[in-house]
């Protein structure tokens, strides 16, 4: 095939490779997920990654632009998920009578939209959602959000803050100060507040006054009381309470906030993360009907939010009339592994395992049985698959940062002996007995 | 959204949702061939799902037609990846200057392929794949080969067979056998060659005669070489080494492959695998230039190869002039999957972990300070979601299959004790200290 035209090598556009520091880097990310999520009891479970289109479809304007849609062979409108929300959605109702509800799982894998690249941000992402659906209450708030919060304190490597919000809190917040808008607008004021981290408090009231039926003053109003902090940082939850005195169903979930809060801190411990009260938080206008959170790496700005969810009690009301609360966060594992390549220096991986290698084609068979023995240890252990030139395995075992080169030239073949070296000491054993050098690689 | 017309919740015809009992079996899978990668110094890669059309295509008619393409919104021809192999050989072409050669790479990921769903067959499926790419040496040939052999030997509950052939010598066969054919035909014998266990060895005799310059007798000589054994049961390499002593390619290639099997079965040891040399696996036709290999499970007939893969020297060729020889295999872990849950029963999981019930929300607290302390134990616990009539909750643990209740009612709360219960016998401490409580548990 030499001579035939050759296909440019590429990929598509906010596609990425990882390669095998960044694999290593994401598995190490996952694998603690996976530990943190089946020690609090999360059950795995797996959706497709194509859907029938109407299965996605329709959750959101935004959201419906950047989906990868098209017409398989079948002749069916299809779409590769774009979260795997929606998806779970369609699973628990699908599967409902093979669950135990309340159900917590957890959940691994890839979505695609088609949006714009940005730093840390790809076409194909990879999440981990925790997710607890079948029950309305503040333990499986505090079960989902901690657990969040526990990984991500053991992944990410500074300071962090998730903010938590309430979007009934902050919807009896805005009837209390914009007293005379239509009610019908009172979406329209979220997406506006949504944007208050972006385009900032002026811009903001200017927004909020263009509007019919708010008063001289009541956006000022507004913003104040979203900004009253107690003396712990946190929005001010007691005074609101006062400010919502009318309104008894916001009033019962600022107590329910307050409860979460503490049980969430309680249950992390001490932590790199900070948990803040935070009412000014509007996102997943769409989605959310009580707590919603979002979590930003301190210092990172312009980054976005590497964990964020919330509870959705109408999330299966698209497939069932059965209702079924639910809350649900994901982590945004691609967004924090780009976090971590761009915090962490890229420090080569420590030296580890044993490179095997071979003076001449004679010493193979010898030099895989000692591979066997050395893998039956749990030793992480490779050969030449090439023998010839010792200088050139040595320095391929360099390159690939083992800890270890064990040589077989002709002398240890014929004494059934190896030879030891420490690529990072250049410590040497030569021509010691096969078990004396199982016994010292065994240990390291 | 109560009233509003309801989406049917449903999946794609050849797709299909893992409940947590598969997924937990699947996650076991993958742990397995990921330590065992590990260890024998394979690194992680990933590529991903979405590729232009170009870099896929052309590889094969058959799978062509089977392809997910579209064109995306930035009007692109992109297509799913239908394995792993295709996109690796863009991979390392592209990534060349980042990589150490020879580069052993493992992968583990989802492809897709609109065939028609058979038993074990999903047009999403997941496949481990094992490359060394960069090196034409038997030692890699045994790496990848025993490094899959041991894993399905973790794997497989029960006797199975790995199958290697080789296509060189396949080929020498043909030509000595079928001495008149058209070498352009040998191809064609291949394809006839490869469907002997479907149509059995009556009708490949039949299509073999009806070749043009196929003599009368000579497919039944070629057959019966190709079923040459000698006393292991292999295909006997010393008795074709003479019929094939004029080509010394094809010699040379047949006493590389006596060491190959024997190095593998020195490598794996003890298996319920059996490795069978059998010259007359001519798999992956257009693929495959040295070593070739499939795996079934015996008695699963008709369900397929659960592994396979062979020598592509050729596999970069499409994406560059530099030559880069290598070998590969795949695991078929949906595959895998299907076959592990058709054979063994499907047994509930062992019960494990610790459940808390709460008698009241004022018991809540308490039972998140013991929660966090039995996590922080690597303890799997989890806690009432909802407090209320104990009786229900120690039905959900019950069926959630936990192994222990701790019960937090009013006395324990008000002296901090706890009342522990064994839900598989019984067996109650009540009014225990935490203390005590968290001992007992820690050792469970």
């Amino acid at each position: 095939m030499g001579k035939q035209e050759k296909i440019q090598p590429r990929k598509l556009k906010g596609f990425r490779d990882l390669l095998p520091q960044q694999a290593r880097l994401k598995k190490s990310i996952t694998d603690i997920i996976w530990k943190n999520a089946a020690v609090a009891g999360f059950e795995a479970i797996e959706t497709p990654a194509l859907e029938y289109a109407e299965t996605l479809l329709g959750t959101g304007e935004e959201t419906d632009k950047e989906v990868y849609r098209f017409t398989d062979a079948g002749d069916r409108s299809v779409a590769l998920r774009f979260d795997l929300t929606v998806p779970f959605a369609r699973y628990v109702v699908e599967n409902f009578s093979e669950l135990t509800f309340p159900f917590k799982k957890v959940q691994i894998g890839n979505s695609w939209r088609g949006e714009k690249p940005q730093k840390g941000r790809y076409r194909e992402f990879c999440q981990a959602d925790l997710d607890i659906i079948g029950v309305d209450s503040l333990s499986a708030d505090v079960e989902v959000i901690s657990c969040i919060m526990q990984n991500l304190n053991e992944l990410v490597p500074q300071s962090f803050t998730m903010s938590i919000g309430h979007r009934i809190i902050l919807s009896a917040l805005i009837r209390a100060s914009l007293p005379s808008i239509d009610p019908s607008l009172e979406f329209k004021v979220l997406i506006i507040l949504d944007k208050l981290a972006k385009i900032g408090r002026p811009a903001v009231i200017d927004l909020l006054v263009a509007m019919p039926g708010v008063g001289a003053g009541q956006p000022e109003q507004l913003l104040t009381r979203l900004e009253l902090k107690d003396a712990a940082g946190d929005s001010d939850l007691d005074a609101l309470k006062l400010i919502l005195g009318d309104q008894p169903e916001a009033v019962a979930e600022i107590a329910r906030l307050q409860v979460t809060a503490v049980l969430i801190r309680s249950l992390v411990g001490k932590s790199r993360g900070k948990l803040v009260v935070d009412l000014s938080i509007a996102r997943g206008l769409g989605y959310y009907t009580g707590i919603v959170f979002e979590t930003t790496i301190d210092g990172l700005d312009g980054f976005g939010s590497i964990s964020s969810g919330g509870r959705y009690n109408g999330l299966v009301s698209r497939f069932s009339s059965t209702e079924l609360a639910g809350i649900g966060g994901s982590i945004g594992v691609d967004r924090l592994l780009a976090a971590m390549e761009q915090l962490t220096e890229t420090k080569a991986s420590a030296r580890q395992g044993v490179f095997i290698a071979l003076a001449g084609s004679e010493c193979r068979q010898y030099g895989f049985e000692i591979l066997r023995d050395l893998r039956a240890l749990s030793v992480v252990s490779d050969i030449a698959l090439k023998e010839g030139k010792l200088g050139n395995q040595f320095k391929l075992a360099d390159k690939r940062n083992f800890a270890w080169v064990l040589t077989i030239g002709g002398d240890e073949l014929q004494a059934q002996t190896v030879s030891l070296k420490n690529l990072a000491t250049g410590a040497e054993h030569r021509g010691i007995s096969k078990a004396q050098g199982l016994e010292l690689l065994k240990s390291i």
